[in-house]
């Protein structure tokens, strides 16, 4: 069968949230022993990601949390530093891939469609797109959020092949996390596997985990689709 | 007596607080338009501005709001689209007044302690001081927030004659509404309007809401201070 459709992960796969998550927070803490939090970076940053693991990535007082943890007293000028630094170094790192807007061009170029499935909040992914200067590459953007999930589920494939008017073995789907993967394999979609990020080094453990193909970088996608 | 201490409001006081908040506005109905927000630039304008006037600055739906407002379906491209420019267009505006940080300096090379009393949430405010480039200037910073209010209240200013063992008559403040000129008169601190901003066209109604000295450029004060 003939591709007609890509869709694509967002986070890990059109650019590096891994790196971009892990240096926020580094100078988040950075900027806060700096303006006065009496801890050490290696400490701070420990605590900081226990408190995102307990509160959730879209909890909004993740810096008033942190000094509660560490035994201190609310500090608004430390929290101050802790989010301006945060808030500027999570701009800086969203920046795509080297080859993502490459690859998404040459896709286009050879007739192919394009579209996002992604887990997170519809505004807050559609704000990533637009920062990242790909959103006009994307017919069809279909976020977790607007199915009541944090995170892919099969049922977005199917609203996602209603939408492109595509049979599943005309789609491919690249994404880097294995339960997205699952996902994209229940409803029969081609799944292509890109390890980056945190998640590269996790193994499948089932069958229905596996991907179809598996690629290190992104623009290989390229040429799986036209030797398929 | 003599004047030791120089104490400052942040928003159209220290930065053009007025013309962020009027291009943020428009440059965000500008994207949401060029998104597909089937609306003209002045209707959009003006129903957002209606949305903040009823929902309050610090509400975080401002832009779902608006699209409701104008009974339209939830779009969070059109939104995204929004955010992203209000955004950026917020940040290129968070700049001093030309003669804000030379002003500032001189002050400090004077002798001068500096302090801030501000309306707002602490955190928020400490932002902006940081983003400016100007916390630095600061001993104290007094905000709002802290003291369970959304705009300077006259006990601010008591806590900050605490915070710097100063008397009412060696602290002069610098502000731009006319609430604020009251509160600090209310303390008998050496009040001057700044005439910046939107506020700049109210008129004192009693004399209690009349200011010790009126400038319309924030370097006068170290005049006025010099003749005191």
């Amino acid at each position: 069968m003939k591709i007609k459709t890509v869709v694509f992960n967002i986070d890990d796969t059109l650019y590096d949230a891994s790196l971009q998550m892990s240096n926020a927070r580094l100078n988040a803490v950075r900027a806060m022993i700096e303006a006065g939090l009496p801890v050490d970076l290696e400490n701070g940053y420990r605590v900081l990601n226990q408190v995102v693991e307990e509160n959730g990535k879209y909890y909004n007082h993740h810096f008033d949390e942190l000094l509660k943890k560490l035994g201190l007293k609310w500090n608004p000028r430390v929290i101050a530093a802790g989010v301006v630094a945060y808030r500027e170094t999570n701009l800086a790192f969203l920046r795509p891939f080297p080859d993502t807007i490459p690859t998404l061009l040459k896709l286009r170029e050879s007739g192919y469609e394009l579209g996002v499935v992604s887990g997170g909040l519809a505004v807050k992914e559609a704000q990533k797109l637009i920062q990242l200067g790909i959103h006009h590459f994307f017919e069809h953007v279909v976020i977790s959020e607007e199915f009541g999930s944090k995170s892919i589920t099969s049922n977005m494939f199917k609203v996602c092949l209603e939408k492109f008017s595509a049979k599943p073995s005309e789609v491919v789907f690249v994404g880097n996390e294995i339960q997205d993967i699952f996902s994209a394999n229940e409803e029969s979609v081609v799944s292509v596997r890109l390890r980056k990020g945190e998640s590269r080094i996790r193994e499948p453990k089932t069958n229905k985990e596996k991907p179809k193909y598996e690629i290190t970088k992104l623009s290989e996608v390229i040429d799986i689709i036209k030797k398929m």
